[in-house]
């Protein structure tokens, strides 16, 4: 594999992630758009199709989108006998940021005019950032890391699930029902774990948009909120990296016997 | 198959489903969360997958997650001339019920702070165990099995149609399918049977997380119901048993014929 | 094909389309069910899943399931130069009258307790038999022509590109996939063309129930409503006989160019 | 491939699109229809199934139902070395807009009586043609312009996707996913870019029924907005040869190495 196009592979995905994940936070929240007030189910449809299109664009490279994913599949290799290639994770998390931050902007420029137009300055940082509905760093950090744990856990499950089954290579891998099967999964995730913090559940999801939040000049824009914004990093990481760990502890298992 | 890896891959399974299955109900019912008040339809979603991503990690023991599934399927081999293996049914029996403790035990955890704001002991009783509309135990027993013979009925249905219509072993069964059906029938059943009972449709989701609200420290929890929590375990093992029996009526005959 | 089993299977997969069709309904209408007021996307969600359910279970006999598509699908098989069996029809929809009749009969039985409870006539008549929102004879039957039409030219486009693209009998049909695709499109078709008669789209899903509905012990049941039994009859039959003609007319040709 | 056939498989499926399409939103905008109200999550799958019904029915010509995925698709073919077929995209268009008003005229014959009940012109416009929630044609365009972007982009990373993983021809062809990609992709744009202009994203959608607004012997109609019709026309044909000139830069890239 190329590094260069796993750059490119990883930063497309994961600018359409954010792009559309922002956006439908952006037509729930801001004043005036269509879908305002469309609810939580509404919310959750959009970002698991988010992840659809990321994953589908991003197939070069597996459709990481995400360094808890990232972190928690090597993690997941070492464990297993496989070699760690630090340089593939480094290039993946650069392209993931980049590509949240620029995923971000460009929502901003479709939803300009309800940025405009909206009076709160904490409903324009929800669109870019989460944050907790109840403010408790070590509560928040542990319903992060369970969000995280589920997701990296049933994404190699997947990943496992087929190499176990499939004895043919090429288009019919079920590798190819994977963006389907991420998106069903984030859809999930979000419906059922994303009421104490929002679910970030990948620290590229909540630091880059931040990062725009702050750089960009949004009209009447407040705080970026940057004392929660360890939470949505420190809580994916240790849910991933035990996802990555016991992902081996129960399949690989099933390989050998 | 090893009964150690089928206890394991049982009890992850369950754990996944109730973790996510209850996460919802707590999101939709628990005071301050993002999704409070969200509606019958995100239930229905994030309980439908709940089962996608516990069918997903537990490929290994085909994923039943469900004591009426266990011995409705026992039932069908039984009746289609196979053994019945009890040693088998009891250990997916009792890694289900640990399962969906432990599932239960962690959905509290992520939703901590809103179990502690909730003044109503009901709620909070409601993320755990079902509890009926109106309360007859006699009709609620009838809603309970006509909802898990439709499920056990239909799983089988899957089941022997990929048997019947598959001709190849390995990447391309049928079988492959089987998370996002199993997901599915799941919400349909959910949509349209859940009105009078909430559908536990499988006595480990009810009794397990029932066990976890009466042992957790739960601040300000009240009664565990405990008069009702034999109808959803008799009600799914009624159901599941005569899905069992009927799903051998049709499908077997096709087969034949 | 064995016309014994044709009939069971149609009547088996009508019975459940009109135990969870009916059942959603029910769920949503009627008082104190715990989706009351659940929304309309609950109700579209609700019968396409139904309608999975009855086409999974009924693979035997191909799931029609309502007999605007078994004669749509016999006038483009006669179009198209094949055989009609007048027997086949015949059984068919005996079988899918019998088992709309008896779907409706468990639905009554789920929802007892909320049909005793329901003051409204016109609420517990709903959940059996579809009613204008607009009471105008024409232009109800034109809506449900143009609904149907759509189900049935879809439905044999989707078997007619199959068989196109087929070159492979067995476990990988397209046919495969018949029941997503089916309930798809009667979720997009409700929620799309339902607003004006709340989409019978199928003869033995509004008389089958309409039967039941005359003959059960409802408390407190009012009128049948027979004068407007023949618009969700007479409606879909147009629909699907035009369906089926020009689904003769695109994808016939495709072949043979 | 035959030009008489293309243009038929892209009228007919165009014309089934736009009757789901403008369908669903008359079912919640029209006064007294059953979904009335129903929330923008109904309109989103209701346009996400409309393009499942109107992919699965143009199969031949591949259902492109939209010029700006016709442009985009023909600029990626000529980008990597094909040759582009005018007559091919001519047709392609023309069958697309008459498609589209004959959708339009049959969702008005669908929803007659509510159209004649409904009070509002705006509603009833609404219904046909989309319209700015911020009126600003610059950021107007922009919105449209990115909606588009994304479809283009994601539909022809999925065939590529497609073509690199698949060597079987046949009935296993990635591209039989396609209606169900599709339909996922819209869904996902919908609740996320949704928000500012109603998400045309497809000049023949918007057009052709506008077309039929203004042609129609609509009881009470108002403008039909031409002021506004050339932002739906110019925005996504924008991000429709964008969509395919940058999905070019990744993908092919991918292939040769």
């Amino acid at each position: 594999m190329n590094l260069g196009l796993i750059f490119v592979s990883e930063a497309v995905g994961t600018t359409l992630l954010l792009l559309l994940g922002c956006g439908v936070v952006a037509n729930v929240a801001l004043k005036g758009t269509k879908g305002n007030g469309g609810g939580f189910l509404l919310v959750n449809w959009g970002w698991g199709l988010a992840v659809f299109v990321g994953v589908l664009t991003s197939a070069y490279s597996g459709g990481h989108l995400n360094p808890a994913v990232t972190i928690g599949v090597a993690i997941n290799n070492a464990a297993t006998g496989g070699t760690v290639d630090f340089a593939d994770i480094a290039v993946r998390i650069l392209a993931q940021m980049l590509g949240a931050i620029l995923g971000a902007v460009l929502c901003w420029l479709a939803y300009k005019q309800h940025f405009d137009e909206e009076p709160d300055p904490a409903a324009k940082l929800g669109v870019f950032a989460t944050g907790p509905a109840i403010r408790s760093y070590g509560w928040n950090t542990v319903t992060e890391a369970i969000g995280t744990f589920v997701l990296v856990f049933a994404v190699i499950s997947f990943k496992n699930f087929a190499s176990i089954h499939d004895t043919t290579s090429g288009a019919f891998s079920l590798g190819n029902l994977a963006p389907l099967a991420v998106a069903l999964i984030i859809v999930g995730i979000g419906a059922s774990l994303g009421g104490p913090t929002g679910y970030a559940i990948n620290p590229a999801r909540d630091l880059g948009p931040r990062i725009a939040h702050a750089i960009l000049p949004i009209k009447g824009k407040g705080s970026s909120d940057w004392s929660y914004a360890w939470v949505p990093i420190v809580g994916p990481l240790i849910g991933g990296a035990l996802g990555g760990l016991l992902g081996v502890w129960l399949l690989p298992a099933a390989i050998i016997l």
